[in-house]
C-alpha cells in the first residue's frame, strides 16, 4: 500500500494531532489545509504558484471534472495529475455534496442520484460504482466515498440519509479496484451526536485509510461543529487521518485542529480573494475600500507572500479598482499563503507543544466575521 | 543625458536596424517589441513574468492613468516603476490617440482637446504642457508629445492636424523639465506622402532623442502604412530610434523592420490571447477549437515558454471553456513570448547579416490574418 498515516505528535492539552500522510505523490505534514481546483486549476494560479507557496494537497471536483472536461478525456492523459501538470498529492471529492446542492434538479434512490448538469441540463446518473470509477479515471492519490448530504437539522431525514449513506460506503469500497489511491469514507449525522457517533463507529468497522467528516460547512452554527467533532474523535480510528470537508476560515483551522481534525479544504480563501477580500492577522480586510487608496504598506507587513513582498495596497486596490485580472492571482496568492502558513506554524506549535498558547494568541488579535454572514 | 541610441547594425539588403536604446533604468536591444501595459499592468502578469518573459520595454497609457489612480498618487509612490514594481524601461504615451478616439466626447482647439472621461464622463482637459506635467509625474524613461490624430484618408483634415501637431510639438519641448526623460516627437501626416515628408523633416530639425510615427494602425491598408514608412526613412535621423506605435501583428515587424522601425508596441498579442487566440509559426490559431479537444501537443512544438513547456492545447482549450481565468494568463504567457522571441531572432539576424533571409523564410510559413480583419 502506498498510502498511509504517519501519526506524530498528539497534544496533550487538546485533540490537536500532528502527522505525516504518505501518497504515491509525496508527503503531507498534518494538520494540512488543501486549496480548491474544482475544475483542474486553483483559480488563478498555475502548479509553480502553488510549489512556490508550498502547497502539499490540492483538492479537485469530480462533479465538475466528469461534466467537463470529462473522466476518459483525464484518463486519456494519465490522469489529473499530468493534465493539469500538478505533481504534488491532489484529492478528489465524490461529487456528493455538489449534486445534493442541485435542488429541484436531482432524484434519489436506493442505487443512486439521477441529476441535472448545471451546465447544460443534461441528464446524469451518480452511483457509489460509478462515482468510484470516475475517481479511478481522474487518478486522484486521495479519493472519497460517495455519500448522501442531507439538511443537517432534518433528524428523521438524517437517520435515513446516514444508513443510506454507509451502504454506498459499503458499496464504494467493493468497487475500488486501484491499489493506489485511498478511498476515505464519510461521516454524516448532520447536528445530531447520536446518528454522528453511529456513523463513526459504523465506518471504522470497515476500516477505511481516512475518514471524510462530511454535512458540516452547511448551516450549522460553530458550536454545533464544535460539538459534532468532540462526539467524533475519541471513536474515530487514532491512526486515520480525519478531513473535515468545506472548512475552514483561520479561526476554525485552530478550533478544529484542537478538536483532532488532521485535514481540511475550503474554496473560502479563493473565491473572496477574487472579490478583494484579503485575510491578516487582525481578520478579513476589503482592499477596495477608499481607505487604502495611497496606503503604500504591503496587505500584511512582515507576510513573506510574493504580492506582499512586492506591492502596496494602493496598487492592488488601483488592479482590483480598474478590475484587472493581475488583481486576483495576487489576493488569491496571499490568502492561501496566510492559509498555508498558518497551517504551518499550527503543526510547528503543536509539535513544539505549544499549540495552546499559539491557538490563544492567534484567536486574540484575529476578528472573525460574525456568525450570520458564515458561509456565504 | 541619461538617455542615448546607439546604432549598431544597418542591413544591406534593407532598412533593417540593429541597436541599443540606453535609459536609466536598463538597455533596450533594438528592434524591440513592447507589450502593453494600459493600466500600470501588463494584463494577467506579474513583473516577475515580465522578467521572465525577458521583456526589455513595456508601455503604459497616460489617459487611463492620469483618471485611475491619478497622476499624482503615482507620483506619490515615486512613479510608475515604483508603483507597478517594474523596474525595467517604460514608454508613456501621450493620451493623443486615445482623447481623438472619444469621437463624440472631445472638442480640439488650438490650445488643447476638451474631454469626457470614458468611466464617468467627467470633463477633462489635455494641453501639450498638461500632459507632458502628467508624463513627467509618472516618470517613465521615454514620454511622447501631445499630437492629434486625424482619419488618415481625409487630405485638408490632415494639413490642419499636422500644422497643429507641430506647434503642439514645440510646446510639449519647452514644456519638459525632466532631465532624465526622453521625449519623443511624433510625425503624423495620414497615408499622405508629401506630408509625412513634412512633418518628418520639420520634427528633426526639433532635434528630438527619439521618434514616434502615429497614425499608422487605424485603418489605412498594409500597403499604404509600408509606404509611408518608406517615405520616412531616409528623412528621419539615422542616428535616432523610429517608434512606430500601436503597431503591430508578427508580420508586421518584419515588414516595418524591413523599413527601418526600431521600436513597436500593439496590444495584439495580450488582446487576442484573452480571446483564446494564441500566435504559431504557420499563423494564429483559437484555442477553442474543438479540434483540440484531446490534443496531447504543446501549442507549439519546441516553444520555450511556459505555457508550452507545461501544458498541452486540451488543457488549455478546458480552461479556456471552463472560463477558468489561468487560461489568459497562460495565453498572453504564449504570445508575448512568441513576440519577443520573434524579435530576438530579428535582430540576431540583422546583426549576422541574414535579416532578408530569415524575413522570407517566416513569412513563407506564416499565414497572416486578411487585410479585412486587422485592427480589431
Amino acid at each position: 500500500m502506498s498510502f498511509s498515516f504517519e501519526l506524530q505528535t498528539e497534544d496533550t492539552q487538546s485533540a490537536a494531532r500532528a502527522g505525516v500522510i504518505h501518497t504515491p505523490h509525496g508527503d503531507i505534514p498534518t494538520p494540512v489545509f488543501a486549496p480548491v481546483g474544482t475544475q483542474a486549476t486553483v483559480k488563478t494560479l498555475t502548479p509553480t504558484d502553488l510549489h512556490d507557496l508550498q502547497a502539499t494537497l490540492i483538492l479537485s471536483n469530480t462533479y465538475h471534472l466528469y461534466l467537463r472536461p470529462g473522466a476518459d478525456l483525464v484518463a486519456d492523459f494519465g490522469g489529473l495529475h499530468q493534465f493539469m501538470q500538478w505533481d504534488g498529492p491532489i484529492l478528489t471529492d465524490s461529487g456528493g455534496f455538489q449534486v445534493f446542492s442541485l435542488k429541484g434538479l436531482r432524484k434519489v434512490d436506493e442505487e443512486g442520484v439521477t441529476f441535472q448538469s448545471h451546465l447544460d441540463g443534461s441528464k446524469h446518473r451518480f452511483t457509489p460504482e460509478g462515482v468510484i470509477a470516475i475517481q479511478e479515471k481522474l487518478g486522484a492519490d486521495i479519493i472519497m466515498a460517495f455519500d448522501e448530504c442531507p439538511p443537517p437539522d432534518d433528524y428523521d431525514y438524517n437517520v435515513q440519509a446516514l444508513n443510506r449513506t454507509h451502504r454506498w460506503a459499503e458499496r464504494c469500497q467493493a468497487a475500488q479496484s486501484r491499489p493506489d489511491q485511498a478511498l476515505y469514507g464519510i461521516v454524516q449525522g448532520g447536528i445530531f451526536a447520536d446518528l454522528r457517533a453511529q456513523s463513526a463507529e459504523f465506518l471504522s468497522q470497515l476500516d477505511f485509510p481516512g475518514y471524510g467528516i462530511g454535512g458540516l460547512s452547511v448551516g450549522e452554527t460553530k458550536a454545533q461543529m464544535h460539538e459534532m467533532l468532540e462526539v467524533l474523535h475519541p471513536i474515530l480510528p487514532r491512526h486515520k487521518p480525519r478531513y473535515l470537508m468545506g472548512v475552514g476560515s483561520p479561526e476554525d483551522l485552530f478550533e478544529c485542529v484542537a478538536r483532532g481534525v488532521d485535514q481540511f479544504d475550503c474554496v473560502l480563501p479563493t473565491r473572496i480573494a477574487r472579490n478583494g477580500a484579503v485575510f491578516t492577522r487582525h481578520g478579513r480586510v476589503s482592499l477596495r475600500n477608499a481607505r487604502f487608496k495611497a496606503d503604500h504598506a504591503p496587505i500584511e507587513a512582515g507576510c513573506q507572500c510574493y504580492t506582499c513582498r512586492t506591492f502596496s495596497r494602493a496598487y492592488l486596490r488601483h488592479l482590483l479598482i480598474a478590475k484587472e485580472i493581475l488583481a486576483l492571482r495576487l489576493t488569491t496568492l496571499h490568502n492561501l499563503h496566510f492559509m498555508l502558513e498558518t497551517m504551518r506554524q499550527i503543526r510547528h506549535a503543536i509539535v513544539e507543544g505549544s499549540f495552546t498558547t499559539f491557538k490563544q494568541e492567534f484567536l486574540n488579535d484575529y476578528q472573525p466575521v460574525t456568525e450570520e454572514r458564515r458561509g456565504k
